[in-house]
């Protein structure tokens, strides 16, 4: 593995820029690193300033080796300086119907409320449980709202084309490019008109999607100024058949995406997005660890099956082996409906200790968590993972096809 | 990717031989595949066959991409058709004293006593938790003894060097080339002696070995037939400075091993094993996977900070993640020793259900469970995570360090 870029090239990466550092402030001159056509990995940055060059607008994506040269500390400490010190996060775990209106309608309320009853008891501006008003100052106590999988239908196959949206966009494109769009993508433009009002980073937990003909369970992350900084397509679909327990083929209505997305956010570093069964894939977690991200954000909607089993013991593990924070946010429960969400949204840091302020459970609410960035820096710090683990090619063995070789 | 040599290559491998495939067989004729001088990954096989050209005896070694082409059902059904169906498993916690003689005879009392009252409800042999006095032939309701990390001294640095033993034969060795060499290495002819005499396979928990000078954290392991069939030396070194919790530096006096270990076992498969630390990492557990293994086994000594936290939580997720069962064996807690063991030697399922018998905490004593190997087929084919996981480019994003290149 002497060459580094050995790898791109095998990919048929042909374009090479300067990735934006993380920071602060905003550039609107291009900036040159990684971007790649046809890639198999990408990230995304908070700036919008990348390459236009190919389909993907901006799209900030790249191809090498798993190495662990970019998980240290200096990494975290370096971004963080630019950065705020800590992020109250808000999981909105909203009960979806059948009609598209009404779920837009109620993620928006739900949001809204969200933002101005922040309850976490670490808040100098908490008082409780109780409702706050807080003035539009104090509202800004919530810096990260997350939403569920699926919010504007109901999960279910026979849902996903008749509720899908084209959104001809994708990662990085500018608040200007993204204005006048709300006619054919209105659980997007809700999304980003939320995010930008109310100066959130916004991770829209997931919509069906369409494009060139195909669907996708989509992610899309705004940042705090509305900007679009990530489109993350869900890259490993549930497909289970679990004998006296679930079965489910999203295979047979989706496709899957084909990339590990990272959301750069201006005010916090670096989060990984994955969907629902991403999660269970501890290579995607370390892909975005590798990459400097901080915590990686779920949304998923796990059954009453594998939500009691694995649910909290993948999205705590993930943690603790990345040494990161980790949100997830399910859909509540639906009485009734064919597919039956586990609930039980949550944020773990990154030593594996709980930070939700309540348990939801299956019921709709909002659940909040201070996040202590520097957490991050002290935990990696104590217990030098990242300078421990192994080069990638070390846990390499032989796969059993080339004895045919 | 196109040339799946390209990296054995680059870390100069030169013989390829053929790896001995799993079977209830053994043949004393070189097979060719994969063995390898100075590689960064190993598998160690059932049989004594293989080359010696090396100074690793028989060393079964690869190097090449970590891809998912052997994870499937069918490598597992396949090896599963010469193999047993279940195993019952003994993990032994051992108390250590300053003694390494009374170490290695109390080791040997503990497990003749594991092996003459398998204790599991399971067993028709079993009677509650009264210890049974067994008949020869149903003696054998153990098949697999599972020993602690660091069985044969007390843990900490100052310990390692006084006890540790030179050994000089690795893994693959014939058990005629074992014969004789117990002067110099007493733990290992005592575990040796064990397995062939009670004709179980033995995980060696670890005891510290010298060689070329340097010191390792080593588990050894026989079949039951006495050969020796894995040698692992210890791969991440337990480095901490937690604050408030723990401070241990293991690389003051330990080498970390360089390998991924399997054990290919003649009649229950693969299994991979590890040495504490080591767990905190899924890409070993995953590389082992990948590799058909159906279990992972961790002798592990985690402390009373972090074992209340990760110990259960770890295993538990490498065992979900990777479908396989897996299988710690911690030392019970000394008082007024200085390192303070966790305890809780514990085995879990393919779907993450815990196994044991019963709860030791941090008492000496014995945990049975019984492997329905088949599970690993059954999970695996509910969920096929297997088929789902990308490669493992897909994973791959760009080293920040590459900016530079």
């Amino acid at each position: 593995m002497t060459c580094p870029f050995a790898s791109l090239f095998r990919l048929g990466i042909t374009t090479i820029h300067r990735t934006p550092l993380a920071s602060g402030t905003r550039s609107n001159e291009p900036k040159r690193l990684f971007v790649a056509k046809n890639t198999k990995a990408r990230t995304s940055a908070s700036s919008s300033s990348s390459s236009n060059e190919n389909t993907h607008n901006g799209t900030m994506s790249a191809k090498s080796r798993f190495t662990s040269s970019s998980f240290t500390d200096e990494t975290i400490t370096t971004e963080n300086t630019t950065k705020k010190k800590s992020a109250r996060i808000a999981l909105v775990q909203l009960a979806s119907t059948s009609s598209k209106e009404e779920n837009i309608e109620n993620m928006l309320a739900r949001v809204e409320e969200a933002l101005s009853s922040s309850s976490s008891s670490s808040s100098s501006s908490s008082s409780g449980d109780k409702p706050l008003k807080l003035a539009e100052e104090e509202k800004k106590i919530v810096d990260i709202v997350v939403l569920p999988e699926m919010w504007n239908c109901p999960y279910g196959n026979e849902f996903f084309a008749p509720f899908a949206e084209d959104v001809v966009l994708d990662r990085g494109s500018s608040v200007a490019e993204e204005e006048g769009r709300g006619s054919t993508s209105p659980s997007f433009d809700a999304m980003r008109k939320i995010a930008k009002e109310k100066k959130v980073v916004l991770f829209g937990g997931s919509i069906p999607t369409r494009k060139d003909g195909k669907l996708f369970n989509t992610c899309f992350v705004f940042d705090s100024d509305g900007a679009l900084i990530a489109t993350h397509h869900k890259m490993h679909l549930f497909d289970v058949d679990i004998p006296d327990g679930i079965t489910f083929f999203e295979s047979k209505t989706l496709t899957a995406g084909d990339a590990v997305t990272i959301a750069n956010t201006k005010d916090f570093g670096k989060f990984g997005v994955g969907i629902c069964f991403d999660m269970r894939f501890p290579e995607y977690a370390r892909a975005c660890a590798l990459e400097g991200c901080i915590g990686m954000i779920y949304p998923g909607a796990f059954n009453t099956v594998t939500g009691p089993l694995h649910w909290a013991l993948l999205q705590r593990c993930r943690a603790v082996d990345n040494q990161m924070f980790v949100a997830t946010c399910s859909p509540a429960r639906v009485e009734g409906a064919s597919y039956q969400a586990h609930g039980d949204s949550s944020v773990y840091g990154p030593f594996g200790e709980k930070l939700n302020d309540k348990e939801l459970e299956e019921k709709p609410g909002v659940v909040y968590a201070d996040l202590d960035l520097n957490e991050v820096v002290k935990r990696r710090s104590a217990m030098p993972l990242n300078k421990q683990r192994r080069l990638s090619e070390t846990y390499e063995l032989c796969a059993k096809k080339e004895e045919n070789v």
